[in-house]
């Protein structure tokens, strides 16, 4: 068996981008991958403007209880012109400043009468003036590439002009499960099936992900139609995720498929839930492979399996720093390092009772992982890592 | 002025979801909320069945050493016959337990030959047996009204044969800018005008957050025109975010145009960045007017707008528990709670160097809010709360 670390690092080899680029509008923009880096075409602000609704004003000009022509009116949008000396412009939030004017005193700070104004405080340099390029600077590398696009980014791309940019495609996803005991949900299940559950958890992990899934079937546990099945999936997309029929059993048919289309590391993990995990390669396109149960498929997904996906998107992530917080839990060592289905609290952290692999109602009552390391109890009060669940599916 | 605290209460008050119901098939209800609580109609598993590959046995009957006769086989999907007196069942992996059968012992503690096993090792009643209903129980309740949907909720339904589900109607926000200077971006600015960023970083939000947006320009720094763009807006959707032209200056007109078509609270918010929020009123629809920074955007939506309209969305959400870490940073005091763009690492907190309200690359740079309470300075190694925004936006 490898550690979990280990099998990570696999996961991560030779896992280039295989996505191309194409170019999308800023409104199609959310959750994608930035193929190039985005540069700024301007000075954002583009000019020195004003923070707030005052005067703009020569600070050397102005004292205290002493009246000063209003000389002009600066709305927001409107050209100023240059300030004439020994006056004030009168200025409204995001107006430019103009040429000569060096602070704004706000509003509130003065008094004004008949185009005449006296200031109740003075100004230093620069005081309520947003600087042309304080927030980007024309020419610099505002976003780099692999950047994975959250709300803000596109704001400040639009904030730069910008209304295309380069990115990746998604990659193509491909879901197939295994197992005769398999039927669809909104079907009638005989007595011996089992509803897929799988194949709908990781189509929604994909959309939710930012990849694009290209649907299908269950596949039967038979060695030829197995091969047949995964050579399709292989010419229609990037990746193949398969559930099941990973391990070794007679009536696993995977590793077998898998030796005659193409090449395949398999490994035991000591994860729990987890352990049979398999990676290969059919011509381009990879195949992972993920175990049967629903709570194992849905915990190797999110650390076994997406930190390969997002590289093979191009993305660059920040790092995952789990939060160390308070068990309030005892737990027993076990040979595998264990991502118990929890819950953050004030007092700390909580654990479903049932952490089998087979109750994915585990993962629906909390909001993410608890870690317990291979061979190591935890008592209550213990110190533990958290991993949120959102932040591992991290935009 | 009053504080973030109390804000949020305001926020929240009389804010009942807005939206009809309507029914989606399980592979379009990711991030949607549901409207009924979902029962569940069979048990998971509905049967008794095998977690390993091995041999099905009635544990009274079986010694170490001693030959069985392998009496059936049965993989998973096949309907077992009763388990034979004094016999064993070859059974794989999701295969339902023959009657009679009370554990499995797995194929690697037996030698078999022949159609007759031999067992290494003994197993007490239930070993790997996944007990029928151990994930959900038939006829309780798997999720309440209110969740919002996650990969995991889709899984489990999916695991209950469950194809369709009645969720709330996506919320429908229009997005109104002010604002003279504004030009959209692609277009030519002209010297005194700036790209609107807002409305691409507001449509974002609510995309990422599962409400449906319905676009509108930016409207002119104009009373009348002001007036009619949101009697317009407000017959289209549920809420009408707008941004700027919130505070009480001559170009200031939400205001003025709110008090002729409805009812208006506005407060100064002791927030930073932020501070002037109104909430209104026109007919049925809600008027939420941020500020006119991108940073003060960003900051008011995730804090004061966003909770809000989780519950017009019908949605119930898990409480927010910030993270306690070491700040990497010193900051004076100030008179507003400030919500600094920070960034965790593992050495603890640290902050964009320029925290200015104008600019939106702080929130790019970084993963959360460190928290700055009223007030209050903060010296390096001092604990900070810091809340991902990733979670802010939780699904």
């Amino acid at each position: 068996m490898i550690s979990v670390e280990q099998a990570i690092k696999q996961m991560q080899s030779h896992a280039r981008p295989v996505c191309k680029k194409e170019l999308v509008t800023i409104d199609q923009a959310l959750g994608r991958t930035l193929f190039s880096a985005v540069m700024a075409p301007i000075n954002v602000p583009p000019a020195d403007n004003s923070a707030m609704d005052g005067y703009a004003v020569r600070t050397n000009e102005i004292a205290l209880n002493t009246q000063y022509q209003i000389s002009q009116r600066i709305p927001a949008g409107k050209a100023p012109d240059p300030l004439q000396e020994s006056s004030v412009a009168r200025i409204f939030t995001g107006a430019n400043m103009p040429a000569g004017a060096d602070a704004v005193i706000i509003q509130e700070d003065s008094i004004s009468q008949n185009n005449q104004v006296q200031f109740k405080s003075l100004a230093v340099v620069g005081e309520n003036v947003r600087k042309c390029g304080q927030d980007v600077r024309k020419g610099s590398e505002i976003l780099p590439a692999g950047k994975v696009l959250r709300p803000q980014e596109i704001g400040l791309i639009a904030s730069c002009g910008i209304a295309e940019v380069e990115v990746y495609k998604k990659l193509r996803v491909i879901i197939l499960s295994t197992g005769d005991e398999l039927v669809e949900p909104g079907q009638k299940a005989k007595t011996n099936q089992i509803y897929n559950s799988n194949r709908f958890l990781l189509k929604s992990f994909c959309e939710a992900c930012g990849f694009e899934t290209i649907d299908s079937a269950s596949m039967p546990d038979e060695l030829n139609q197995t091969i047949s099945s995964l050579e399709k999936a292989a010419s229609q997309a990037d990746v193949i995720l398969t559930t099941g029929g990973v391990s070794v059993g007679e009536e696993d048919h995977i590793k077998p498929a898998l030796k005659q289309l193409g090449s395949l590391d398999m490994w035991k993990v000591a994860i729990k839930p987890g352990k049979p995990i398999a990676l290969g390669k059919i011509g381009d396109t990879d195949l992972i492979a993920l175990p049967g149960n629903p709570s194992s498929v849905f915990t190797t997904f999110l650390i076994l399996a997406l930190p390969r996906l997002r590289l093979l998107q191009g993305r660059s992530d920040m790092e995952i720093i789990p939060e160390i917080l308070s068990a309030n839990f005892s737990r027993a060592a076990g040979s595998r390092k264990e991502y118990l289905r929890a819950r953050k609290t004030s007092q700390g952290v909580e654990i479903f009772p049932n952490q089998s692999s087979g109750v994915l109602s585990s993962a629906c009552w909390g909001d993410g992982f608890a870690l317990q390391p291979q061979d190591t109890a935890i008592e209550s009060g213990q110190l533990v890592e958290f991993i949120d669940y959102q932040r591992l599916m991290q935009r």
